[in-house]
């Protein structure tokens, strides 16, 4: 195995471990233990944990070796990215019967025990901020009003989500919010984390959740790309424009790649910026399956 | 008007002014409009603002002059509680037509926006409570943590919530973590806006919290009194003892008086020990309509 690859392994370890360590204190024995099991179904297995690598790589890159902080905010933004899923699926949003290959949270325990598991989840987001921030007391302020921001109302998550019951939906905040939010937050915690200034970091965390949002779209319509001309998703159903369907495949991948450079350009001076400028390459490769961009070319 | 009335309408204008300010801050004209009203929907007009009373009592028997910590939990707990109330009242939970003699956030707003009306209650919580702490970082970690403690997991309100998704509900657990943590919270939080150990005054809030619980039960039961003897409210038909179908109505009002003894011999040493006590027993009154206590003497 290969140093970068060990310290991959090690990364992805270090977060697995803060989310459980998060996990285990409110799980305890003491716990209701069907909301404790959901809970934990919520956030294990995950999937790529994209916001915290990001939170992660933006705070070793301001040069910070001490990243006890940077870590709790990194697990309280994915806690808070799993309650978001957990709660978009609830029958009066998607109806979804399955996510990450299996079955949603309130198919698998019910719809109340899936409203509890969203709200639990909000409430242990900063619960383990605090905690994990509590030796640096000068960064917990900002710390988690960047988290908060990012989920809270007027801009975050869901205000994002809330478009969907309004008459007219301005597409630009709608992406801004339910993608972008989280994103920025990831990148803009990682840099207040390290005593950094935080807004600078913010077109990188936006630019990354923009790419994101159009990586989405372009896997709903490549699920039959031979049928590309005419998507058949949900966003075709509700009239809403995706990138797939505005630009076809290959004007998708290369409003993604603009999007990905726009990230990669924003970059503030920092002294890991040539590390992280390449780091943001390599994880925005993992937007898409391989095949589908060959397929493209 | 004398002193002690302009006192008291004095303080029920700051706590409404904290909540105002709080609720501004996250419904600005960016905000999608319906979630913005359903957030100002589901907290103005309030109730008797309990907690919130309570969390400044106590603070300001420890003998702090500024408030502004104290004012900045005050809020934050009473934004829970109603975040607590949107959820409890959703389809799934109780499907509760009317709250405070108006329509619940779900069938005034629809089960999408209540949802995120509660999400967006608690991330504004946390988000205000650290906006109204951050000149004192020593003590913002304390009430973080008090505040999340009475509302998440392992044994706050969500935890008692799903209890009634457990197949063996321990009712003790659930009284104390459905209405006694918050209480609790709102007690200690008040001692540790002060810079007190918030420990020693879990006990108040407890009891107070049990009390109101008692309170509670009273109040359906004696919706109609003729028939106390075999009431048919939702506890019973759920299968759960309540005070008043245990003890009679004078039985469970000589409870609620003992409850709140206890709350009021609790009081840990300080400045305003005296009155505060006297202060509880005046606002335990309010936990019953007077008409109720008259009849049951």
């Amino acid at each position: 195995m290969d140093a970068a690859v060990r310290s991959e392994h090690a990364l992805a370890a270090s977060i697995e471990e803060t989310l459980s360590g998060a996990m285990d204190s409110c799980t305890t024995a003491l716990a209701p233990s069907r909301l404790a099991q959901a809970m934990r179904y919520a956030v294990f297995p995950g999937g790529h944990r994209l916001r915290p690598r990001l939170c992660l790589a933006v705070a070793a890159s301001c040069g910070e070796t001490n990243l006890r902080a940077a870590h709790a905010a990194a697990a309280a933004i994915e806690l808070l990215h799993c309650a978001s899923l957990v709660h978009d699926d609830l029958p009066c949003f998607d109806d979804a019967e399955k996510r990450r290959g299996k079955l949603s949270v309130h198919k698998a325990f019910g719809e109340r025990i899936a409203v509890l598991t969203g709200d639990a989840l909000i409430v242990l987001a900063f619960q383990s901020l605090t905690r994990g921030a509590l030796h640096a007391p000068d960064r917990l302020g900002a710390l988690i009003e960047i988290v908060a921001a990012s989920v809270g109302m007027p801009s975050g998550i869901v205000a994002g989500q809330a478009r969907e019951c309004e008459p007219h939906v301005a597409l630009a905040s709608y992406h801004l919010e339910k993608t972008g939010a989280l994103f920025a937050a990831a990148t803009m915690a990682g840099a207040a984390a390290s005593g950094r200034t935080a807004e600078p970091w913010r077109m990188l965390g936006e630019r990354l959740g923009l790419a994101y949002q159009v990586a989405d779209d372009i896997r709903d319509a490549a699920g039959n790309p031979e049928e590309l001309g005419k998507p058949i998703g949900r966003d075709l159903a509700l009239g809403r424009p995706s990138a797939a369907q505005e630009l076809g495949l290959a004007g998708a991948i290369a409003r993604l790649d603009g999007l990905v450079a726009e990230a990669a350009e924003s970059i503030p001076e920092c002294d890991g910026v040539a590390g992280l400028r390449a780091l943001i390459q390599i994880e925005a490769k993992r937007f898409l399956p391989a095949s589908l961009v060959r397929r493209a070319a």
